[in-house]
């Protein structure tokens, strides 16, 4: 899995990195002004801007979907997927991936410079939506004079960015590509972030949101969120088998609070290395726009209008050990695309990887992103 | 439900609260003197000693089964169970219930005061397992000369210190009830567990442990524990159907941080009213000794090896929506009872609560337990 060069496609410039005007108006009724955007893209866009591919990422990824982390230098996130010879392809496709809105790898967020006094928003930084997202990243296009795209993609939270797509601008989207994603985050989504909001803000040096002049962010209180979090990206079964019971390098058990287990060393990486990469405010803000997400709620109370004005052929796939957004979450959809008159294609897949089996090694996935594809283009 | 006001059967005391000189050889190889004890009891001993019930609580429950908690001043935490007229009755019954070592309501654990330089032990307190919380039990019914147990019951880790009984002190059980619980903690069990240790110790008020002469304890980083801890003990469904995504006492959404949903407010209620009843460094053992219990471990591997010297009879319950510990723990048990050639029932009860349903109105579970221990009395 070679990562990829990023394209020079002059048209899209070189840093992949703008600030646009706006403003931008949030749904909280707050405008956005300037708008700043980090995005990364692959590949062509052919002469008749037929060929665009937006892929949509999660909570706590970013835009380098094919290309190095500039902090951790790992590989991009999805070259499983997106590369010479996969599914999304950028000898076929020009592809791009924009930081959303809230996050902290360049796009405005709550670690951005307000305007009026030249310091980071902190928890001035307007609470976002999942719309809102979309609606930006509807602006960055607009700016790229990418009219249409010929699909949108994304897993978890890139599936609620998705499926807003077509309800925010059915005009512009011919497919959808949703994985392991949900139309509304339900009571337990919310109460697992609630426990990662509040492991943040319970940590003192959060400081109300103000800690960036410090230079001494709140890890510990985001280690514990993100290891909280990542129990429910992992099924049960795959942890017993990765770990079960394991000690950590030892024969026996230390009787201390020591990482004993494999499973608790696991978990404390995930933390720490976490907390190198990401802004505590953006994970609450972020997990904010996550569990304010309901989709019907926004089409009173019917999900099936929110896909009325759609033109989109619809691909959902969801895994069957993922406890996170389980199945009954995507057929959910279905039964609103169905009920909309809309093209809609659903599998449940295998897989033992929980949640985050999007992210892993799943070649069944690869061949039913490459067929909807493919026919998509047929 | 009414509050049961304890025995007041002069041999065991009306303090309910004894230290005796020990040791207790632990299984870390440490030796403890000298021993407290906290407990309760109701109803009368039996001319024979034969009427004995001996309840094992939970990880943050205490020995207030039926009688007023002292610090909370809510009834005990098992009136729908324990009682006149209930299946655990003390018109029937001599019930005793001992706060578990290494908790924090009056039984020896890390807040105890260490005899070598009479300050608190703090971390120095020994790494405890299960099967020490049930030798220090027999301990304290060897001084009360209670010599068998009609009956051994307990939900959860109370279930682990029951199915603990028959293995270490064969000759003394004459039945055990296990009720949504579980012979050994798989890696997701740790995993959550560690999430709750991690939250306390990056607290800064934890100290290392050494907090209680300084009375600010580290209650942030317990109620984030107590959080992610009580989430694993709903459903989904149930969390859905109590809650949804209803928000708490406004009509809109706030956009900002507070607790909107009303799931939130729950939680968070959760978590603060835990700290005042609960001591951070016993959550840090407790949570440990679980993490730890694996009885087929303790015996070359093989779960029925356990129960080979057993001449209990065992009564095994799980609930459908309990994904803490899912049924097939408890058909693991009961498997190994069969090889064991133990006499074993065992039922799946329907219950939308998920594993806290042993602590909830499920009236089959009333039904069990009563049908159980009248065919021990027949």
């Amino acid at each position: 899995m070679a990562t990829l060069s990023p394209s020079n496609d002059s048209r899209f410039g070189l840093a992949r990195q703008i600030a646009l005007p706006g403003p931008l108006k949030l749904d909280c009724g707050a405008d956005l002004a300037p708008v700043e955007f980090a995005y990364e893209t692959y590949g062509t866009l052919d002469a008749s801007g037929s060929n665009a591919i937006l892929i949509c990422h999660a909570l706590t990824l970013d835009q380098y979907v094919a290309s190095t982390h500039p902090k951790t230098g790992k590989e991009g996130w999805w070259t499983r997927m997106v590369g010479q010879g996969k599914p999304i392809d950028p000898d076929r496709h020009f592809i791009i991936c924009i930081n959303v809105l809230g996050s902290c790898m360049g796009s405005s967020g709550p670690a951005s410079l307000n305007p009026l006094n030249k310091t980071p928003y902190g928890m001035s930084f307007p609470v976002i939506t999942i719309a809102d997202m979309v609606r930006a990243q509807a602006m960055l296009l607009d700016h790229l004079n990418i009219r249409r795209l010929r699909a949108v993609v994304g897993g978890s939270m890139g599936g609620m960015q998705v499926l807003n797509w077509p309800s925010l601008f059915p005009e512009r989207v011919e497919s959808a590509i949703i994985i392991a994603s949900t139309a509304r985050h339900s009571a337990q989504n919310i109460a697992f972030h609630e426990v990662g909001r509040q492991a943040i803000m319970a940590d003192p040096r959060w400081r109300s949101g103000d800690y960036y002049s410090v230079g001494d962010p709140p890890s510990a209180g985001l280690a514990v969120a993100r290891m909280a979090a990542h129990i429910t990206y992992l099924s049960e079964a795959g942890l017993t088998e990765k770990f079960g019971r394991r000690l950590q390098a030892r024969d026996a058990k230390s009787f201390g609070f020591d990482a004993d287990f494999q499973v608790e060393s696991y978990l404390r990486h995930q933390g720490i290395s976490f907390v190198e990469r990401f802004d505590a405010n953006s994970y609450l803000y972020i997990t904010r726009a996550m569990d304010y997400f309901d989709l019907a709620e926004d089409h009173g109370g019917s999900l099936a209008a929110a896909f009325m004005k759609n033109k989109a052929r619809f691909c959902v796939i969801s895994f069957d050990t993922d406890w996170l957004y389980p199945t009954a979450e995507s057929r959910n959809i279905v039964h609103a695309l169905n009920a909309a008159g809309a093209e809609a294609s659903f599998v449940e897949l295998s897989s033992p990887f929980g949640h985050d089996a999007f992210l892993l090694d799943v070649p069944e996935l690869n061949r039913v992103v490459d067929g909807f594809l493919r026919a998509m283009e047929a």
